[in-house]
């Protein structure tokens, strides 16, 4: 099925499952949209990041894609069960895919998750986790200044360690095996990240989870990509195009140095 | 939904796919068939191994499970179509889990597949592998020796490592990154394998994604058992039940050793 996979953030976090998924299905044909101009969603009240998160999927209608995919977990944990009720295509969030890696993972069943304040307060990964296993031990971090961080290309450096070392610092007691990055963002961050928690604390990258959970759907639907095409991908942001346009360069590098891509920003705010 | 999960294979190896639903998704139920007394499938023509999968689903029937999990990889080679031809309810089985997760985690494109004689010669690891991400190079060997060995509960000792040495011989010399245990038998004997492989080689084990597999399918499906109820597990088997109860007491340890089990050998063949 040569329909695109359409991929939606809040800004460049996004970015890291499209990597995955660029790595993981190299046949598939990706949308991107970062919501820039409005990032980031994680301290935004919940019926904003819904009504943002419904604006772009209308955006993405037009394109008759296969599937969306809301790389944001802000946005997974307020609105999927919106989308869902809207579009007639599957509809994959970040927050399951994490929950069943860590499940899968974790021996000890202590398990940390970091993310955005809006996806900690929802306590969607704490439902998730426990809905599954109940003996599960959830211990949640909200780190409100890591995506800021992204979004302004900062991925290591003093600044970076020094931001990462406090808002992970009332995790380090737990007794972790390992730590749900349930921040789309976070898998930039992931050098500074698996220095202050050491060697002994698995990360769990979203994005990785979820282009497996992606390419699992697909497979199950019969809708994954045929063999030999070579796919048009086509990148959107609602703000200034250069920062992204750069991040994504360098994030995506040489999964996009040989693949064609449109860049563009529509107007949809 | 209470209804339970079916798991079958040609012997005790689809334990290592009981085994970790049991940890991964401590509150579903399952029903379990071993057929022994037929046991090894590998080496069957493959109409031979079609009937037998049909006659053991057929005798799920009764129970009305949720979903049917083809545990024996032989099984899923020549069987799966056929299977999801017969029933409603959405049939796993154990290849392509381990082909997607070893999509996810090869970066060097070099992947190693065993199995029995009838799953390498059926090359469906290599199309399944190929059809998502073609530039994957297979490395296939057929290991008939192994699934024999577990059978008769020799996980072990020299005599396991010296026909697990001679058995992936062939594949040392090709640079794998990982190695896909390509029969559910196979995680039985990870200690002489990945001594044989080294350290660099990463080995997937079928039973693992499999259990991770069934977990997002029941997710997306809406399909999950509720928390607070103790599953009672059937075990059955065809054959001579003393070695098969002994096997999979001591694979399945504590994840058996506080939950209910019938066990049964009913005359299906």
């Amino acid at each position: 099925m040569q329909q695109a996979i359409a991929i939606l953030d809040s800004g460049v976090g996004g970015l890291t499952v499209v990597k995955e998924v660029l790595r993981q299905l190299p046949q598939e044909k990706i949308l991107y949209f970062g919501d820039t101009a409005r990032s980031p969603y994680g301290s935004r009240p919940p019926e904003e990041v819904r009504r943002f998160t419904a604006q772009i999927v209308d955006y993405f209608n037009q394109f008759n894609p296969k599937m969306i995919v809301i790389a944001c977990n802000t946005a997974t944990a307020f609105a999927i069960e919106d989308i869902r009720a809207k579009v007639s295509v599957p509809v994959i969030g970040v927050i399951s895919p994490g929950v069943r890696a860590a499940i899968k993972a974790s021996r000890s069943g202590n398990v940390g998750v970091i993310g955005t304040e809006g996806t900690i307060r929802s306590e969607a990964y704490e439902r998730a986790l426990k809905k599954i296993s109940p003996n599960i031990q959830v211990y949640s971090q909200a780190c409100p200044l890591l995506a800021p961080l992204v979004e302004r290309g900062l991925f290591d450096g003093d600044e970076a360690l020094q931001i990462v070392e406090q808002s992970l610092a009332p995790l380090i007691e737990n007794a972790l095996d390992c730590l749900i990055l349930g921040c789309t963002h976070y898998p930039f961050l992931v050098g500074p990240i698996s220095k202050v928690m050491g060697p002994k604390v698995r990360l769990i990258s979203s994005a990785e989870e979820t282009a497996r959970e992606i390419s699992t759907i697909l497979y199950h639907r019969g809708m994954l990509a045929s063999t030999g095409v070579i796919p048009l991908h086509q990148f959107f942001c609602s703000g200034e195009p250069e920062l992204f346009k750069r991040i994504a360069q360098i994030w995506l590098n040489e999964h996009i140095s040989s693949t064609p891509i449109v860049w563009q920003v529509p107007n949809i705010i």
